[in-house]
């Protein structure tokens, strides 16, 4: 049975056309700076969001908790949402990593309002509190159901940050998908940003690869920080290459993915077993089970049928898609939805 | 003008028979384990908390950071109130000292039940997230305006973290305040907590000091902890005299202290400028105001008839009743309260 | 010109049939623990060096410092030598990372005697000092210049290690010279090792890749540490691919390497320009030069015959032989070598 | 028997005059900045030593543990000489609390040389080194036996720092006694040091206190890390009047410990079980046996006659003369030795 993977989209594996292109790729020491397809992909990542340079890391982790950690100090003090992936999913990083502390705040959907970070920031000279250093925002927010911040609200969050001297880092797993469903300009983010990192082995489909943008200071400094975790890598050409090529053809396919995800939500809406689904706005479907189904259970019932998807908390499934899931595989799976629904539980 | 000063129990001054006694105690030098008085102080408070052995500190947060690096260790979490002092009020120690992640609670007025601190609990073997290890309670609880925990609710809790083999530490800042209020016994204390950090410089009026308490191996390796945060003291002696006077005489009478916050509530509910007050139940009085009078205002208002204050947040003020607020200062208080609820405020 | 790169043995390029394994292998997402490359090069490196399980990381600085994190907690210490490339180029990772000290024993090119070890264990029991709870050998040495510690000196380290309840670490960023030039069996290492780091993009030729090896538990919290530094990879088959093909096919002929190391060391020895040379034991030069150049007009020259070498300190010089060092090449260096004891320096 | 306690000069006891002083103090809430007798100390100590600014905090190791944390940050390095109290006794405290690294020297009798320092600064823009930040000086130097560096040596040291963009800190555990016998004036440590930490609780007799001394700014920054050590007082004005007396009454007479420590130099140079002594410059007698004792037996040889020293190294001992040995406990302690020397050793 062919598997459809709704797991996350960094299950994706390279096209033929991707692999040719990474091992036709000149490589170097990138360690002494030298690998002419990494240095490439740094310029050209760079470039495409305004920025002034670039580093190549082995995972979006990596790019996140290099960032904290160059903007914030020991005794600082990180604000972010609460369902975000540098709080929730980096396995305690900001504090094992950079010593900071983070003011948790309850967006709307993973989304602060500018209102919401100031409130947060803390008072000055008292020695009771960390000091606020920085705001992290997730774009797409991945818990949140991937919705999106349009380039205005972005904006309205940076004139924040700005005047109260605060740096601004976008984590950017999915910052692509964001990109095509709110119409922005990538360049335009480098106008409202101080660091970036933009991971390429999601919905782009490469094997490997997150970049770290930023100013060339910035950077230099990030370099630093990528050698004391380990990340820097020799060859990386071959890995770097397969970025290039998802960066110039796999940006536009995303409405694709996008329309994926709303088919399956219609389709969800009609069921018995759905009690909400988050509105869908990229390529991220979660819903909420009501009782016909445990999480496990309904996990279970897919897995038969040859559809992996996640259990993300209690009741709750994520479905993402992605340029592996083809047209026979979308089919099949709202077929199994809808027939799931029909079925009698067996008590 | 006598200054009845209300900002906290920190505030108060030696009786001239605490003074007494401290100028009268043996010392020696601690740091090689010789102060005879250091070592009484650790012997009385363990034994008053059933525990084995003691730690003297020059503070409630070094007793707090202490125990939060001895149960934890980087790549960990520790479950807490969001208004737990060691998350609030500790300069962001649980990250900067231990490395440590924070699971923030929305307890009731500071209170978390079993059930919020099970939930909260991470699920083993997933490396995206840290491993959960502390619980950590305050009683009573600052910010959550003196609430307390009774000795039931205490073992309910106790009952979640040996299931799940976390260990639980208590913040007993203000610990005598909850054993006046509840008449639980604190030597019962003793078969739930892992280890307490008591405060004998808050409502018991020592001029200084904190006491930890565990195991007498957690003590060991506390006393490391100690060490390289600069805590062990020479001739702490005269310190750890006051702390036991502290502990033999200002107990019993922090029902007064009670009594006062008691009645400040009642006055301030008269009032035309209270939006509302937090139930008092030991010895913090946190009120609302309306839009009378600004926090600034108000506490500048306050100030010209000698009485200060604390601004607790925004229309947030908070008074703390103590051992130096005079029986005189009280009626001076509740007058003046009155007073400014009749007053025409300019604008 | 052909550039003979004696920098680094890490500058190796893929040979096309690395590329072609590379190109061929299957792919899953490592993250889930579902890549078939990874899974088995995790399995063959864990089993050729009689350990239990592998974990497979971007580069060698990465299993160094995981391993280091694992072993040890902040207030302890990690003994090693003042060479030691934990200590020298991991960017003050053993502080950072890990909030450990670092006891620095002066040993002979690199290699610690088991006497030197165990004047540096700290006494138990005394708050003063931090624990000791690691050894850490590199094997070959690099700043020692290639030496290395047999069998038989790894055991007899081991033992100070049990008797002391300390773990032993062995940074194997060039163990496969090590193994070729003692004829000692890899399976023996698991019988005195805690935790090996091996390194696949150094001698054996893989462009990108270190296995981290050791028990299952040991594993399984490197793993998560692994994750917190960003070091989790997606589709990481491709490179891992290209380390199982190194490992079958290109560690016998490391003595390739040694042997044009030692020819270089000969031909140095009859030059005019220099002070000494460390003894060659397997593929690592280091020479003194005397002051007829100094160490940057040294380089220089040998840059403009095509020949790229390291500064090494102050009149140092350090050579690497690897893989891509042809003979061709080798006779143009030695050649160079030569005329550049003949030639006058203009002043 | 009366207890000539040779083992630190820690040990000394308030004379009645400095109680007097202690309890005579008003205090006030240090946490609050209002305590007038912490104030007073933190203002005396600067001016004398021609600083903006003081820190008052329970020990010396907290002084120089928040130096350190304000002049450095992770990924840093500080070099001090390889017997520094920073680095040997303060429990790893340099990694656990800063996260940064240390690059020894080895100075002679702790005293390092410009050019030494100047030799280990790390190259700039290197990512496999840690950032040279801090350069510590002690003053006496503990460990190498009481020697001090002059003023004209701290300014070189200062000037090397001041090029190449280092902080420079003093622990100045024993300032005072190098003050005394080097005839410098303490107000010049101003032009030199960045931030200087005074130890109040060794030769200077007051029970228990250090000061941090620094700019403004530092102090201020210095506040913070003081806060999230625990290391906050309230009345701490007990105290610092302590200190204050101290700093007063107790400098001078150090040249009669000075003397004393000649005097037992003079003596065991005479004796048979003395293999050589480094030669007395301050309070600090440190001496090396020869075969005819154990340091553990010689130890327990002057316990039995009422003496304590400390057993300091393999065959080493260490005497700290200081305000509580009188002029009959010395008579006592020459005697003892002389005596030691003429008797039998048991086998």
């Amino acid at each position: 049975m062919n598997i459809t993977d709704l797991r996350s989209d960094t299950v994706t594996k390279p096209t033929p056309e991707m692999l040719q292109a990474m091992f036709a790729a000149p490589v170097g020491d990138d360690v002494y700076g030298e690998d002419p397809t990494v240095n490439a992909l740094e310029e050209k990542a760079a470039a495409m969001f305004g920025m002034e340079a670039g580093l190549f890391c082995p995972s979006g982790t990596m790019t996140n908790q290099i960032a904290i950690k160059v903007h914030t100090q020991p005794l600082t003090e990180v604000i972010c949402d609460i369902t975000a992936h540098i709080h929730q999913y980096e396995g305690g990083g900001i504090a094992f990593n950079s010593g900071a502390s983070t003011a948790l705040v309850h967006g709307n959907r993973g989304k602060m309002t500018p209102a919401q970070i100031e409130a947060n920031i803390r008072p000055l000279d008292n020695v009771h509190f960390p000091e606020t250093k920085l705001v992290a925002l997730e774009n797409t927010c991945n818990k949140g159901g991937g919705t999106f911040y349009t380039l205005n609200e972005i904006a309205a969050i940076s004139e924040v940050c700005k005047r109260h001297n605060l740096a601004l880092h976008l984590d950017g797993a999915r910052v692509f998908n964001a990109l095509v469903a709110s119409g922005d300009a990538a360049k335009e983010y480098g106008l409202y940003f101080d660091s970036i990192s933009i991971c390429i082995s999601k919905g782009l489909g490469a094997p490997v690869g997150s970049v770290l943008l930023g100013t060339k200071d910035f950077i230099k400094r990030a370099r630093r920080v990528r050698k004391v975790f380990g990340g820097g890598m020799r060859q990386a050409g071959y890995l770097a290459a397969a970025c290039i090529y998802a960066l110039e053809n796999n940006i536009k396919r995303l409405k694709e993915d996008h329309r994926k995800a709303k088919a399956m939500e219609e389709t969800l809406l009609q069921t018995d077993y759905v009690e909400s689904v988050l509105p869908v706005e990229t390529n991220i479907v979660i819903f909420k089970l009501n009782d016909k189904y445990t999480d496990a259970d309904f996990v279970a019932a897919l897995a038969k049928e040859g559809i992996r998807a996640t259990a993300f908390g209690p009741q709750m499934i994520r479905f993402v898609t992605h340029l592996d899931i083809t047209d026979e595989m979308m089919q099949h799976t709202l077929s199994v939805l809808k027939s799931l629904s029909k079925q009698q539980v067996e008590v």
